[in-house]
């Protein structure tokens, strides 16, 4: 058994900027020579998220669209009264999707589904700079 | 520590049709031999989901009723613009109730709650025989 | 590798009490003496949750707001049909945000962000006293 982490840098635009990870983590589990274990991708920060999607143009507007409908972006959140810098939707989305995922794998082939995609979510309403987590825990 | 991995075949009506997969789950870790470790629930694929619930009558009518104010299967979908399945409900479901559940266990017993079932949710728009993942990781 | 398993005794409110358990699992993680792998907190029972949220004064009500929208405190559910105990809300919300949240660590050190806190949710419609599962695994 061995523990394998790496870093995925991100460039978003915020703003619930869907991005495909699925080829950089497909690299890190072919690096790792790792067999049989899982993967988990996660995200450090408070303002995005990590789910799988079939990432094709029209779920990236559907998704974010009825994230609108959780947590609004120009409704006036609490969070504000805080820090004043207006991202209290982004924090609220990313509590609701969650930062962590974890995907097992066999003869070194992740078991996702053909039209299934590791996507990190930037809820944050500016654009980012951001190093993903993967952690991959198993033998070879 | 080891790695095992099985494969849980099910049979769902779809729409949002909710599997109660603990004895399954149970019995993958009896055989498993494995003492102390965790347990993951993966679903391939990109129109289902899995989380936990007391899995009784009135949460299974409860559930669907709070995603369908989420994701209303009558509304038009961008996702049809791309396949016209008719799913894109399904889609928006699926991401935000998540595809993986991560399930510690001690002397052999899943710390599962008495009224707390690990469920796979199928929200495609037919039925569908699926085939969920479990992959438990620990020693003995 | 090892697997260490701890329990976090909690007392909540709950009505989406909020509860920020970080100190807790980094003592965890401490007196475990494993430097490299992942921390999974689990929540037994079917009323509660698990995620990452800044944990400030703003967001802890702007998170039970968007909650409200999903699943309302006063709306009539099915489950109340079954039991009669009137938390169907607490149910429904406990299903949408998981119970089960996976944090990688390296270097005997969580990768959380620095505004980034682990919390537990009480969805409950009453105070309860509860066991949080930290389950370590890793090497030294």
């Amino acid at each position: 058994m061995a523990v394998i982490t790496d870093y995925i840098p991100i460039s978003t635009k915020g703003f619930t900027d869907i991005i495909d990870i699925t080829p950089e983590i497909r690299a890190s589990l072919k690096n790792s020579k790792l067999r049989s274990g899982t993967l988990t991708v996660f995200i450090s920060g408070s303002t995005a998220g990590v789910t799988t999607i079939e990432y094709e143009p029209g779920l990236l507007k559907d998704l974010p669209e009825a994230l609108e409908k959780i947590a609004p972006q120009d409704k006036r959140y609490h969070h504000d009264d805080t820090w004043g810098d207006g991202n209290g939707f982004s924090h609220v989305r990313a509590a609701m999707v969650g930062c962590s995922l974890t995907v097992p794998f066999t003869e070194g082939r992740l078991l996702l589904g053909t039209w299934q995609q590791v996507a990190v979510i930037d809820f944050d309403n500016r654009s980012r700079q951001r190093e993903v987590v993967v952690q991959i825990m198993g033998e070879e």
